[in-house]
């Protein structure tokens, strides 16, 4: 089965862990990258989990070393993509999933232009809204920071390979499962098959 | 849902009619487009379910009044695929699948090239060419001569979106609805639904 690389993304609030934990669950050939950062861990964190927690040192001599398939530095701190468990996970016939932010994606695609880019979306803002509420564990303004910062990144949604709408997360379970198995059925993908078949008696 | 237009194409004996055949009883929202022609209709044929059988008089006048999809002339007769029946279902919402041969299909792909194309590749040559043998209806010179067209048909593959493997029914019929699926997800067909999720408030 052909592996392949998927960027994952979508405003804060739209249920992408949610939807990950269970794709996961139910697919085997489905895995997702972890990403290598130098923040500080925080108590409920397992390195080799959520992140690989390095120093800088160990993460600007991957930059040079040219192993990192994306990186981005956000207050002060480095995120990133090592590229060697990627492309592991990939030869191996997984789909492997960044779930990365909008410029992160962008990045990858210029890098790797069969990367397959999907958005999940809330249905509405509406839902998007009280989902943030729902969390409450934030205040008026930054739920309202959070609305702006979701509009304008859902704007970007057109410029994504596929767009899912979060309405249940079984269906968009559902929904991203049904892209990437259309995905590795792509001619692109299964050169080789054509050409096993033309050759063979 | 977002209608979409699909080209069809394969090999003799790959199996294309059993797969529609599955296919359209299996999904309401899966439309097939029924060709015209002027060759002569046989007897075990319906008019408007097989083709539409007409003059070549009303079929020149469709081609010069710009009515067609596509057509081609075969030893003497009209072949080709009126345009308004494919975008009046495509508009209701439908996928419309054309099976075509494969230079049909590249013209296809050529004046709409959000098209999605299909080949269906038989699971070996050895396979196709026992299917041909099992009709029981054709000389050894046909055989042969068919083996030959569809290796050469087969290498075409590559230019098609997606390869579905006809290795059972069930699972070329499953493919070819993961594909339907999937492309209804893209985030170009689906414009409207980004925008109206920005608009509301």
């Amino acid at each position: 089965m052909s592996g392949l690389l998927v960027t994952f993304s979508g405003p804060s609030g739209s249920g992408k862990d949610t939807v990950l934990d269970v794709l996961l669950k139910k697919n085997n050939n489905i895995k997702v990258s972890i990403s290598m950062t130098t923040r500080e861990k925080r108590e409920y964190e397992v390195d080799g989990t959520h992140y690989y927690f390095v120093d800088r040192e160990y993460f600007e001599k991957n930059i040079k070393e040219n192993k990192m398939l994306e990186y981005a530095e956000y207050n002060g701190n480095y995120y990133g993509t090592p590229q060697a468990p990627v492309d592991e996970m990939i030869n191996a016939g997984n789909a492997v999933i960044l779930e990365i932010e909008v410029q992160g994606a962008e990045k990858i695609k210029e890098k790797c232009p069969d990367v397959v880019s999907i958005f999940l979306m809330p249905p509405s803002m509406n839902v998007l809204e009280s989902r943030l509420r729902g969390r409450g564990s934030e205040d008026e303004d930054t739920i309202n920071h959070r609305l702006v910062i979701a509009r304008e990144e859902i704007r970007k949604a057109y410029d994504y390979d596929y767009v899912v709408v979060n309405d249940t997360i079984e269906n968009a379970v559902e929904s991203i499962e049904t892209i990437i198995n259309a995905e590795r059925l792509k001619s692109s993908r299964n050169k080789n098959l054509i050409s096993e078949v033309i050759r063979n008696v």
